[in-house]
């Protein structure tokens, strides 16, 4: 069995088991704790990075969320969550688009949001920072604004297909949302996206897990709320 | 033709020069300041990140380091810089590589000592932190120890020939090496290693590149140092 290696609420491990589930991969989950990982983890990925994917046939290992994404795209060469082979338009714009949310996206708003409100108390850092978090909410109407403006343009977020854009996005999203934080009356239009991603299969099973001690606001877990 | 967008000094800008060179790729470069980007480059990258490499047949632009090598690695399909297509464990180590000094060798090394001993004092920000310098040396010799450990095991980073990791470790090396900081005398493998990569055509350009009012060691643009 294929197995990964992931932690419940790190984006990027997210973003990675809803990609394998899309692309009809099965495989274990290992849990680690994203904040304390056990010491002998160094030999599974020498960067101590999450997620690892191992593949059950050759014991290959695949570190770090876009080293697993463009592997297991180029093992399959079929239409693929990157867009189709032939068009390479369609394939630099879902590039493009997982890039800023896997990079800027990640750094300007979940880092400082889910950070201060979720692993900060949590790891006996001290409390949040008003600023830090001030910050982040500039930055997710920022960012909300350029999705509703993909949104008009598009189905979906790269193209008119789900893409590796869209689960980037959402894994990012579904790791806030459990703060509270998002005024969802306030961007119907990514809400609209969100309520259709979020029911996917693929990211069923992140609606059950929970962080001791934080309830999540009542419609994290409701596919149409 | 082709265009790069690219600063002078950015690792990332770098390692995209020298991969297209060695891809036999030809390129016009179009020079940007890495601290103060022109008001309309937003509309070549929304981002506003550098690289941007702009394809001449259909003005295709691909935005971001890993984004452009990824991309021209699946349009030529030939044997490239993340391995040969069929070695599916090269090419997996050549990207797991690739990210690490992308990514931690970035954070860790590079961004401390480049950031405090040139950008800060160049863009007004004050004077170096001297614990941040402290941390980027400790942590520059843990990687340094690491990259000796792969050199003992192969020719190259990756596995038996120059790939991508090596570039990517080169170019954030490259600039690094402009302060002066590193002690070459007391890493003889990695030098070794170093002088073989800078003597690479690909790696000519950045020899004469130079930061005004601020002197790189005499070695910085020898070959044989």
């Amino acid at each position: 069995m294929q197995i990964l290696y992931h932690a419940p609420f790190d984006p990027f491990s997210r973003k990675v088991r809803a990609f394998l589930h899309e692309m009809g991969l099965g495989f274990e989950l290992n849990t680690l704790d994203m904040i304390e990982k056990p010491k002998d983890f160094i030999h599974i990925n020498p960067s101590e990075e999450l997620p690892v994917f191992e593949l059950d046939h050759n014991h290959i290992r695949l570190c770090g969320h876009d080293v697993i994404c463009e592997t297991i795209d180029e093992m399959i060469q079929a239409e693929t969550l990157f867009g189709d082979f032939d068009d390479m338009a369609i394939r630099a714009e879902v590039r493009r688009l997982t890039r800023w949310f896997d990079v800027t996206f990640y750094q300007e708003v979940t880092q400082k949001l889910f950070y201060e409100k979720i692993i900060k108390p949590f790891s006996g850092e001290g409390s949040s920072n008003p600023r830090a978090l001030q910050a982040g909410y500039l930055n997710m109407r920022r960012h909300f604004s350029y999705m509703k403006w993909l949104l008009q343009k598009r189905n979906w977020l790269a193209c008119d297909k789900l893409s590796l854009a869209d689960i980037a996005a959402a894994a990012q999203i579904s790791v806030i949302d459990y703060t509270g934080d998002i005024a969802w009356s306030k961007h119907p239009e990514i809400k609209q996206w969100y309520m259709i991603v979020k029911s996917r299969p693929s990211f069923q099973p992140f609606w059950s897990e929970y962080i001791t001690g934080r309830t999540p606001p009542q419609w994290y877990k409701e596919l149409d709320f």
